[in-house]
């Protein structure tokens, strides 16, 4: 076999770890010279192969690749960019494969969420159309968790951990202070359509009746009423109340309660302002003194307590993927498989895109207990391993040591240029 | 000299390392049991001893004691409750001085910022015309760092490492996703009067034109043509742009960006709400896609990343607050003081309570940036030894290991109760 170029992207929302995954592949297409022969990788994601914006990975070092496994981020830039379907724009696809060609690529990783494992299956079915041999591999990459086949997605476990961390030193601190000042404190955390990321906050909690006491699901129905009544009766209890809250959360008829017109890319609605919109309500119907945060990036960058578990699986995923091209695989993803005994265990398996793309998984009902406001113990059960172990990064003054790659233009090929 | 027994109250907002101060005091108490009897502390503060509520440290392990140096929060509760002038409210310090002869208390150790070295200071002094002998310790804590005649002040160095982890931590991330997503991105961080929080993001650069790009101080007025005009360039140059605001930034007048009519029990305005009010205002007048972030409580409540530094003088304050009542002395606070050398050191010096109380400590002029949106080489050297090292707490399942106090009740002694 001939040797082939490879092309890796990131793609959507950046994580703590996806550069892990990047070092997975780097290092192991490095071992595998008689198959690979360079690693390029899309400046900004996929619209870096679009406009034929490569850059040449082999000009970085060894520690720099090693380094990627600690930083945070996107290390070749991502982007919000949605391929449509190839009826729609075939244009698109052609120049995919034109690029490629023009730089001998045969290998495509494709580093994201559900979106990328579509975008990744039509590159793939294109290929066979076009007689240009191609095989592309789908590496999963969400904090939301809500990729299908896979017992979890690398890049949540971490954003867990911190939402679990912060849910319990935010929790403390109001409790010290309930008794004259803050009687409710919100945290609004991400997660669009699944509730895996405001579940993870109620590993904070140790003991029945600790903080995180009120949950809210993008899952399950919002009732104010109910919500009220809830938040009432915790603070006459306990003296204070902490609410971990999805900024997908949403009422009976689907209207989000943080509702807001933008959109991004993807044709998603771009969220926020959950927090005050819930502290405002509780203002106005208890007259609680309250306190909110928004985490917002600060969760999915927190790679100074990522998840141990978390950076392992997102290296290994990115290892299998170059692993299955060289087996001559393609339009799968390599799977986080979770191991039946009672002590946690995970394998790497493998899943086809087609079952992949488009499909979002929700926390199943069972994880959410009968009242809809908290995690169950099979929910505990499940989360707790993903939030394994502490992968420090090292530090320097005072700060941690993120590796900045110099990122090297690969010359151009082609006359012609692309607008995206 | 016949053995009288401390009590050791916490003050207004909680930091990640006043338990460590708590930790200094009651250990060093407990070696010094000739002179020392027990430490009590006040559940909630200071209205802990209004109230007659006491909690008997004593019942407390020594294995949990040394724990508080590594949980954040306050163990015994603290409060905001601010102890009016003599004039106005004789019957609060009467019955403080009741409840300690009830107790046999000696030694009145307050842990909190201005307003408590405010009351800290009258207790002293009432002590003297009531002719009861009372030693009255300030043991500094201000995430707000704006205590006078010390360095800094314990808690805060922990919430400028905080501060500056997640701001080079979400920086990262919109720097890969701004080619195609998020331009603009807002973290709001508290920081009421003085700007010393906002500075410290400003370490999360490393080079000329990292980020952050805009730190909005409370010390410099708000201008927002100069503002909007700095995001514009800014996101032309560099495609993105990092701002990090102080909760507390004004405009000329004097009036909050983020206006509210909340009150705090200080009388303090309750904040927050500022980043949204920033990204609407870029939203509507340069149309860039934005993502904010609001800290809160996360801030100071982080002891999973607490300073080295931070949590050493935390702890030592509170040694230094209990040899200093051993030799004699009264009203004053043990302050930190930075050794001349090139090399970081510190000492433990001390302050006189009337020059403490009541007075804040802005950041000086040559601290920011001429421009007014920067810090300058001699703002980094000062903040940067308060950030150095990291404390980690030990972890289990995933989560820090904090600890909490049994918080033993004294019994009361007195017939009659006192409202608050």
């Amino acid at each position: 076999m001939p040797k082939r170029n490879a092309f890796y992207a990131q793609s959507g929302g950046v994580t703590a770890v996806i550069n892990a995954s990047a070092a997975g592949v780097i290092e192991t297409a490095r071992e595998n010279k008689q198959a690979i022969g360079k690693v390029y990788a899309g400046r900004n994601g996929i619209i870096g192969a679009l406009r034929e914006e490569l850059i040449d990975t082999s000009k970085e070092s060894k520690s720099a690749i090693a380094q990627l496994r600690n930083t945070p981020s996107g290390a070749f830039g991502s982007c919000r960019h949605k391929l449509k379907s190839l009826e729609e724009n075939r244009a698109e696809y052609e120049r995919l494969i034109e690029v490629f060609k023009a730089h001998n690529i045969g290998y495509f990783f494709y580093n994201g969420g559900g979106d990328s494992a579509d975008t990744c299956l039509k590159v793939s079915q294109l290929s066979k159309t076009m007689g240009y041999p191609l095989q592309a591999i789908h590496i999963p990459k969400t904090i939301d968790n809500d990729l299908p086949l896979t017992d979890n997605c690398p890049g949540f476990g971490s954003v867990a951990k911190y939402i679990a961390i912060s849910t319990r030193e935010a929790a403390m601190d109001v409790a010290s202070m309930c008794e004259t000042s803050t009687k409710v404190f919100i945290l609004e955390v991400m997660g669009r359509h699944a509730g895996w990321i405001a579940a993870a906050g109620g590993l904070a909690a140790e003991h029945e009746g600790d903080a995180p006491h009120i949950i809210l699901f993008p899952e399950i129905a919002f009732n104010p009423k109910k919500f009220l009544a809830r938040v009432k009766r915790c603070v006459k209890q306990h003296g204070f109340c902490v609410i971990v809250a999805s900024e997908g959360a949403k009422y009976k008829d689907g209207t989000l309660l943080a509702g807001s017109s933008h959109k991004d890319a993807f044709g998603h609605h771009q969220l926020g302002g959950l927090a005050p919109t819930l502290a405002e309500m509780i203002k106005s119907e208890l007259g609680f003194k309250y306190h909110w945060a928004v985490a917002d990036y600060l969760q999915r960058a927190a790679r100074h307590i990522a998840s141990t578990t978390d950076v392992e699986q997102a290296y290994a995923v990115g290892v299998a993927a170059v692993k299955m091209a060289l087996q001559g695989k393609n339009a799968i993803m390599p799977a986080i498989v979770r191991g039946k005994g009672k002590r946690y265990s995970w394998s790497i398996g493998e899943a086809p895109l087609e079952k992949v793309a488009n499909e979002e998984k929700m926390m199943p009902r069972n994880y959410i207990s009968r009242d809809g406001f908290g995690i169950t113990e099979e929910a505990r059960a499940y989360l707790q391993p993903l939030i394994a172990g502490e992968a420090y990064p090292t530090y320097s003054k005072g700060l941690p040591r993120y590796v900045r790659l110099k990122n090297v233009a690969v010359p151009k090929k082609l006359k012609n240029s692309f607008a995206v």
